[in-house]
């Protein structure tokens, strides 16, 4: 395996596609994207049409917004270039690629547009589309993800979604979901909208709720800049507090492992998994979140959740046949329970506000990862507090009752701490310990009651905080069994399974895009009449057109 | 086309697979499958396993224990075969099935499923599960649907969903969702569970609720007959009152039409459309809701809820390459708001309940069916009351702006009636008309409040009622565009498009089977881990393993 690897790690000072500029309370976003500048060969950028490599810099640029400008209030997307906003993904680079990296690619795409309307509704930085020539598709959906749409009124710009009439397929991005369910259009509407390949603009745009506002060229720098003002002027972010700087994440990538400061991961091929270990932290909590801010990338809380996250996201692009993660930690739980206090207790300061919401976000990406995860729990081990999320996350968890034989270790506890009890909530909306509980109340009151104890084996399975509690003597064998099963098993079920299992109670915007709109593209882009040879999404610009099997399905 | 054609229609005498017996306020349903009445050759229905024609008569029964036993408050469903209760969906019928074929059959079995729980929510008929012996994967999923589980604890009994771990697929009739959301069980333990080819029984099977009770044998006939009568106990159906005969559907199916009394469709396979004509009732209602029982099986909302739901699986099943439903009224608005009132009015009766729970399962039926749906309004239509939520089931809705030149007609209008306003909720526990405003509420409030009135097609197209309001200079155009458009698309974006779009606003766990386990299932389904040559679907039961491709997507 020394094939190029995608990397997610970037900086704005490397930004191919996309410019930064802060000014005061506003940041502006400009997209132009080099047409060169391609992730993988075979295709042209043109139009403002991106791919990976370009959605990896828009991530990191939302990211670096959050932490490095807490003075920034507002944050407009705009184009560099005429005529055009955004023309969405780029469909030759679609149309080449297998079936997996569409399915990924779509999914990093969507958290990256969830990650701009968290940053709106949780961290006072509100993101406002100046979409200032066409959006199509993706481009469309790129402003959706804003809280404000402007849309230029120049009798020629227009806003669209023209997958299904173009491409055969749906809007990968959320689009039908925030159509319908955030933007408020009427499902007639929408459904012409949709089916529509030029679609619409100036007024009948803001009368169908498409934008909220279609404004003449003459005037569209000064009202962009007014709305901007506006919104800024609402944040409560501070307004001259220096940021923490994202400074280069150290990463060590091999072959066969991926190590960071503190996270460690060992793949194994032959078995078709990853062992993740994470280390708490080496010491106790700073003096205070000013102490914190000074310790800036290097404090533990937002180092891990960079190494985490970064993680997840080479192993998903990078890693698709090992299908199982098995997570360990080792450490000290008290450390982390006071960097966690250190960070609830601090949550009115943005920055602790920032690193519990990166976190909250980084576990969610975790949930919608189409991996098993098990969580093993060996003395020596810190499932506490935030951490403990890593095992409520897991499909399984397996807590050793006792210890080994011949060791004088302490046996492993799991602590559950005010971290599991509101900040951390999954994308449904709820913690994931009131949708492990979900529909049984009961059970949720015993286990929150146990708060801040050390839980052996036996205890956290009775209050249903693990799966299984083995002894030593099975401990290796049912661990073994339950990573060889679940290799054995067809990883397109175990995908199926995990996204229904993972989710129970209610649905959000954002369960709906990776739940109902994201399984039903799966299921249209692995379908002949999109991806067949005579496709719509094949014969796209080869001026035939597509060849469809009329069959309702 | 003269191949042989599914047909629903069935009565109890004519049961090959089903014994329905009704003994007081406690009916039994016995599944004793026929191994040589599969609906198509070439498979044997073994170890009570069921195909659609089996489930076909399950369906029947169900309507008619509704609206034939009043008596009847508690419905046992058990097995007569020895030490198996149900072994799901036949795998080689599954196996052998093109994919369209296994996504309808399972539609409809869910709907099926779906219409037992109404039957116990809504209508005083309690569904008990006597699982007398094994039930798996869509066995297990059919007690799923009952109120009260009660497993047989013999050491050999399990229940199971062993799809995946055999199959690589997922349980394909609302398992997983009824497992977390309903049963509320674990998410780990469901796992577990949904990995576990032989399945759990006895008292684990309790304790992980899985099933309410499990009952060694020599207890088992006298507790079953307890707790049925305890639920029957509960009901509030009349003990009494004689019940209405569902008789024979007068039906003429021909090639390229099917016409019953009030409903007759027009099959254009050129255009790969339907044109759907219902028409309302010919007079006003009956005095009361006891002369409405004297019709009987001819009181019209009955009668043409049956033709609708007949219609619609007839075309679901036997007509795929008609992809675009264009509905059209004709009668006087007048006497179907009346019938309207009378059941509205006489709700706590237990006749009127049931018609009206079944024109709202019918209505859902037709929300996830995946057709375009056209509503087509002209002069002599009458798009008013109960049938109004035809044009707002529709994906689009045409009204006629006048009338046509030459004709002394009266415009076409609609009435909003206070059938729209509660009653008939679709899937996501809505009504039609909320789900269209979601969101919105100045405009439900501003449609809702002209309740009853004739509201001609500008003040339609204005209060968002209908879609478009062309004039009849552009009105023969815009129709006949949007159907030969609807039919130049891929047929899956479609079906995507229209499964997002019909359900704004909150899910439910009927919303989660139809959109979010069903879209997985249709991908996973369609992916060569399943169905491809070397797929766990095509080998069970070859004695060879299936061949993955790893790649988790």
């Amino acid at each position: 395996m020394t094939e190029q690897r995608v990397e997610f790690r970037v900086s704005p000072d490397r930004y191919r596609h996309w410019k930064l500029s802060a000014d005061g309370p506003v940041a502006t976003l400009t997209m132009d994207v080099d047409e060169q500048g391609g992730l993988v060969p075979g295709y042209e950028l043109k139009l403002n049409s991106y791919d990976l490599g370009v959605d990896i810099e828009l991530y990191d640029a939302v990211q670096r917004l959050r932490f490095e400008h807490p003075e920034v209030g507002a944050v407009v997307i705009t184009s560099g270039k005429p005529k055009i906003f955004c023309a969405g993904a780029n469909i030759r680079m679609l149309a080449a690629s297998p079936h997996g990296w569409k399915v990924n690619f779509c999914k990093f795409t969507n958290e990256t547009r969830n990650g701009i309307e968290d940053a709106t509704a949780n961290s006072g930085q509100t993101y406002l589309a100046a979409i200032n020539g066409t959006a199509s598709g993706g481009g469309y959906e790129l402003a959706l993800a804003c809280e404000h749409l402007m849309l230029i009124d120049d009798r020629s710009s227009a806003v669209s979604l023209p997958e299904l009439p173009l491409l055969g397929v749906l809007p990968g991005t959320g689009g039908l979901t925030r159509v319908s369910d955030k933007r408020h259009v009427r499902r007639d509407l929408a459904d012409y909208f949709s089916t529509k390949a030029e679609g619409i603009g100036g007024k009948k745009a803001v009368q169908w709720r498409l934008v909220d506002e279609a404004v003449p060229r003459p005037r569209w720098d000064q009202t962009v800049a007014e709305r901007a003002a506006e919104l800024a002027g609402r944040s409560g972010r501070p307004g001259n507090a220096p940021g923490v700087a994202l400074t280069e994440l150290a990463k060590a990538r091999e072959d066969d492992a991926i190590r960071y400061g503190h996270v460690e991961a060992r793949l194994d091929r032959a078995a078709g998994s990853v062992d993740i270990s994470v280390k708490g932290p080496q010491t106790g909590p700073p003096a205070g979140i000013d102490a914190a801010k000074a310790q800036g990338a290097e404090f533990w809380p937002l180092a891990v959740t960079r190494e985490l996250d970064d993680l997840i996201l080479d192993l998903r692009t990078n890693e698709p046949e090992l299908g199982t993660w098995v997570f360990r930690t080792e450490g000290d739980p008290a450390k982390i329970l006071a960097h966690d206090e250190l960070l609830l207790s601090s949550r009115q300061d943005w920055f602790a506000n920032e690193v519990l919401h990166y976190l909250k976000r980084t576990l969610r990406r975790l949930d919608v990862t189409s991996r098993s995860l098990i969580a093993v729990i060996e003395p020596g081990s810190c499932f506490a507090g935030s951490l403990l999320e890593l095992a409520l996350a897991a499909d399984r968890s397996f807590q050793l009752a006792g210890v080994f034989e011949d060791s004088d270790a302490e046996p492993a506890t799991i602590t559950l701490g005010e971290a599991s009890l509101g900040p951390l909530t999954m994308s449904n909306g709820l913690t994931r310990l009131q949708t492990r509980f979900w529909g049984d109340e009961a059970g949720y009151e015993a286990a929150a009651k146990r708060k801040n104890e050390a839980l052996e084996a036996e205890d956290a399975a009775d209050l249903g905080l693990v799966t299984f509690a083995p002894d030593d003597i099975d401990w290796d064998e049912e661990i073994r069994i339950a990573t060889e099963e679940r290799a054995s098993f067809s990883p397109d079920a175990l995908t199926g399974l995990e996204a229904n299992y993972r989710f129970a109670g209610p649905e959000t915007m954002e369960t709906k895009i990776f739940g109902r709109l994201s399984a039903w593209q799966n299921w249209i882009f692995n379908r002949p009449n999109a991806a067949g040879p005579d496709g719509a999404l094949r014969r796209f610009g080869t001026g035939q057109r597509a060849v469809f099997d009329r069959k309702r399905v």
